[in-house]
């Protein structure tokens, strides 16, 4: 009911705004003894850090998380895990303008209008400084899946920036550390990044599409009908800042396909079944058959541009509009930590809630 | 928590299987004084019901609703209202096969995984035909909101067909009933018929795409984070069966796009802002502009054709399976008044929950 | 949020009317693979049904139950079980006088200004018939506890009606099935059966306390804070009709207690922690103890008498009431067997949640 | 879902343990444009702040709330709340003895048993000054009720210490702020004071029993069945630490009642109807009445006392323990702050949820 809250049995309640002293999670139903501390955490949150290079914000945060309660000498105790990150860097100053006008394809005229009150610094709440918060709690997510489900692993990445696409062909996994755009297409790395020299200089800013593919899932994660698998990853991305579109496996692209061509073939492998494709993107009928799941999803390009736009103020008069400030030109690259933060909290969330309905374990043998 | 529910104030539970006495819905927390009765509900049902056209699947249902508690002299009274659609036409016999093998593409491998046991009939709760209950439930929104919204207009719509895309610049609303595809492109459903009948002759199934409408929304509704419109109408069409992506306003396109290009200027009318283009979809940060709200979702071709699919049995053994029996060879066509109902269930639950949180109408004016 | 549902992983939602059509119990959340059939449920609707002794409502049903969903070939599949008992008796003719009346102590009043519009007939949605549905929804849950939780018995019985109170060193349990007040108390059940025969004579009714007993239940059970074992039971049981309080343990009298009067001291068992007494009525901190569980709480009168009373009609006219009709002079004895379904459905509901959160079993050792 | 939230439209988490660094409060869903800042909170955490006088623990907290987010120039914007304490008297030195030996009557034992770890400093999650968390969020529902329901007051007091029970004949709500009791009746002010100083010397402690009244709560707040207002005090109030009996009204005594002595007679009034007597505590059917609001609760006496009690270690071996430290003698006396807070966060609630589902004010008129 909460609308700052995600998940069933594992729930995190993100909090704060962009220019208040603060912003964090309240992360529930994470399990006892599963060994914690900030640096784990940490590691992600520098992932998604702003002002690491010259395509990110230049807003410089520490971004330093706290643990204010759920931990005790190393370990979660199952109570819940305050994640408490403090803004050190709140230029407001920046944003005056914002206050009185409004910005074409931001939420501040809608926030205006649903609630008669806004925080207009920097956004406030709709601010894409609330993800660092995910990433936190993500980081609680990916220490209790290392212990139960060890074999687990997600990994997100850029798949397109603006008209220019990844190449799978060239897909390389080691690439994706190895770039500012979290890339497994070296190649494409480079040419977004001259891409987005130009860009910058015209003060505009693009979308962008990211991958997120989870391996080493068991089969039986998911449940049916509206607790779907991919019904709540779904959910989860289209919760992320500026996501308009999200797809599992062929996605938007299985209106093209036919039935034959589509249906993943089944054989038995040593280990269970063995699909020869994955069009389902790793779930049937909402429950994870134990392929990779792949999902993605489309980040549209932020509204806070250098290029002068009309719009209105909240008197109702005509104004032009700029936005001066730091802002990211792509933002979908730090959309890439936030998916995976979010795709580690939904696979939690099911590991656990399929042990309390069923059982440790799929329960239907297969062989 | 329940995995066959769905909504915050208007609650939908859906049960029963394609092959049981029964199936329907519960739904609670419909406001009373809503004039209902069973005819109200049976108009949507019959738009989605079967055998209705070459196009669709032969088996036969009345789909006849009852309406077993919650109306009192024809207006709901806030209490539970229970649907009950009997199951008339089980003819299960032609499912024989199924219980032993895997259909390739269908839910059957994991349901049996996930719980160690399911009822093979026609699907059983993964059917295509759980959807009835959506339908019947959606019935109830519409009530409900002719009552509270009576401004707002729904219209679910396909846009493609296989590799066939619907032309906008062909669109006239008025097609949209006449054609049993649901399309305002008169050319694309001529153009799809021959296709079909094509697809049909070789036992194949194809993908569809269809878009959904909410237009007369108010601005204000929906909920910033994790409750956003946009999330909860995503979730809503991922969870109708063999939706594989779903996408609001520009949806993956926004990937391309420029924020130039995207941002959708503002300008004052007669009764609040307007918007010189719609890429948003009617939807900011989660919050209800008062354009039209536009989603569109893929769904994946069906997996139960008469074309010859490796698989396995149980058993783990290799075998061969085509899936005889009534099915659709494009059940996207019945997903139109699925959408439809979904969407009428989402707007009813972020009307009433705005009027909760922050009282009738949106609180900040502009002007 | 759904005001007609009860339970966080094992779920039940209630519908339906004393004088409509049906009423019945939607459970999702029951695991798979549990042996279930109607005659399961029915044993315990038998033990609620009215009409089978001078003491209860002369009102006839079968309250036969029939299962539509969720159960195939005698065993749960994990997916929604609908259960519906038909109403098969109802002379709505014996309420007239109601509808323009309120009966004091009914919520008569309450529901019509609330909502401003009721289902007069026999009390509608707040008729005591709604907990058939809850009994039958706890038949499920004795079946999934049989398999989960093995040593677990259920047990409720009579301990007060009126001003006589049961005498604990008097109790025999296999008196409980014995008399028609489900009291351990022989003598007890006589004094009753005497003072009813006498408060019928005089058309009033009388309130009586029940006591719920569950032995067997593991220590560890239940959650910190707001998921407490003991906040679930007391909401489970105040939702009953007509409940006006609920204790655990010592309950009420806990308040003239002293810490070293109260404090149960613990001592080392064959089987793990024994305690030398049961103040705490098996629950601390919320979290079982593997002492027996003691709930207890108190039904109020009917409101539904033959003795005249003052009241207001709906126009706010000054009026007498007296309430014709089949009634229960006290309807504390049905509600056992409801107690006994609600503990049974909150039980189960905490195995599945530690099993969810925690794994299976305690993890904490002692010795 | 989440075991560390309560409430529904108005929903709050407490975080944090009695001596990790801070504990606090996460408030989600408060409507928008509520004037509040920190004095407006403080108020209610002083009332309960311990070391005020010689009846309470003798620990010192300064108890500060800070207010991190949720607030813009003193309103509230619709967005969450965090509420911050941080914990300043952490002499943890005083609990060595606990975490080896389990104390009586407390939840350090199932604490370990269901998680295998627990924070034994101060009891950790367990701990009262769990209670604080609640207190400021409750501060937060006293202000928006202030807005929407401004003339309702709500009003907690002591009715009983051990065996000494106040007098309602002596009642006088001024007494109520002038003792260290919070009881209205004077002379039992006294009585408990000499009683507590005997009971101090003996190192032992006592139980109590609480009333909450609220009163201009209007009629038809409230919901059937399972979300009814009695339901959800008895929940609120019964997860307080060491409550053990919830009552409404006559609660458990009504047991002993017919129904003539019980149903309250209706008039009809200058504003409404009118009722002779209040049996029902204001609440019938699960919906206000308009009549004041009454529940009740019992506090069982702290397990920490300085008197010596057999238990058992973590090995199994037989054990003394006596609890040093500072602890509360009666620690129903600050029970009373947390049970207006708790009172205030579920009318609040109440209040959304009406207006959600069925509007502003209640529907059906009488008269």
């Amino acid at each position: 009911m909460s609308f700052n809250t995600y998940g069933h049995l594992f729930r995190v309640t993100t909090w704060g705004e962009s220019h208040g002293p603060a912003l964090g999670a309240t992360v529930d139903g994470c399990p006892p003894g599963v060994p914690l501390d900030e640096a784990a955490i940490q590691v992600w949150l520098d992932k998604r850090k702003p002002g690491q290079n010259k395509y990110t914000t230049q807003r410089r945060e520490a971004d330093e998380v706290e643990i204010l309660s759920g931990v005790y000498e190393g370990q979660t105790t199952g109570t819940p895990i305050q994640l408490m990150i403090r803004n050190t860097d709140q230029r407001s100053k920046d944003y005056g303008d914002i206050a009185e006008k409004f910005r074409p394809g931001h939420a501040d005229i809608t926030y205006w209008q649903k609630y008669g009150i806004r925080d207009p610094r920097g956004g406030g709440r709709s601010s894409a400084r609330e993800t660092a918060a995910r990433v936190a709690a993500g980081g609680v997510a990916r220490a209790a899946l290392a212990e139960l489900a060890p074999g687990m692993r997600i990994l997100g990445y850029m798949v397109q920036m603006g008209p220019h696409r990844a190449d799978p062909a060239r897909y390389d996994w080691d690439q994706v550390a190895q770039n500012p755009f979290w890339t497994p297409d070296a190649q494409a790395a480079d040419d977004w990044a001259a891409y987005l020299d130009e860009l910058r200089k015209s003060g505009d800013s693009v979308g962008a599409m990211i991958e997120c593919r989870i391996s080493g899932a068991a089969p039986g994660l998911g449940a049916p009908i509206y607790g779907k698998l991919d019904t709540d990853l779904a959910a989860a991305m289209m919760s992320i800042n500026a996501v308009k579109g999200v797809e599992i496996g062929e996605g938007m692209a299985a209106a093209s396909l036919t039935g034959s061509e589509n249906a993943d073939e089944i054989s038995m492998g040593a280990n269970g079944p063995e699909y020869g494709t994955n069009h389902a993107g790793g779930i049937l009928g909402g429950i994870s058959t134990g392929q990779d799941i792949v999902v993605r999803f489309a980040v549209k390009p932020t509204s806070s541009i250098l290029t002068t736009r009309q719009t209105i103020t909240k008197a109702g008069d005509p104004a032009e509009i700029i936005t001066k400030g730091r802002h990211d030109p792509c933002v979908g690259i730090r959309a890439v930590p936030v998916a995976e933060a979010m795709a580690a909290a939904v696979m939690l969330d099911h590991v656990l809630l399929h042990r309390g309905q069923v059982g440790d374990g799929p329960r239907g043998r297969i062989g």
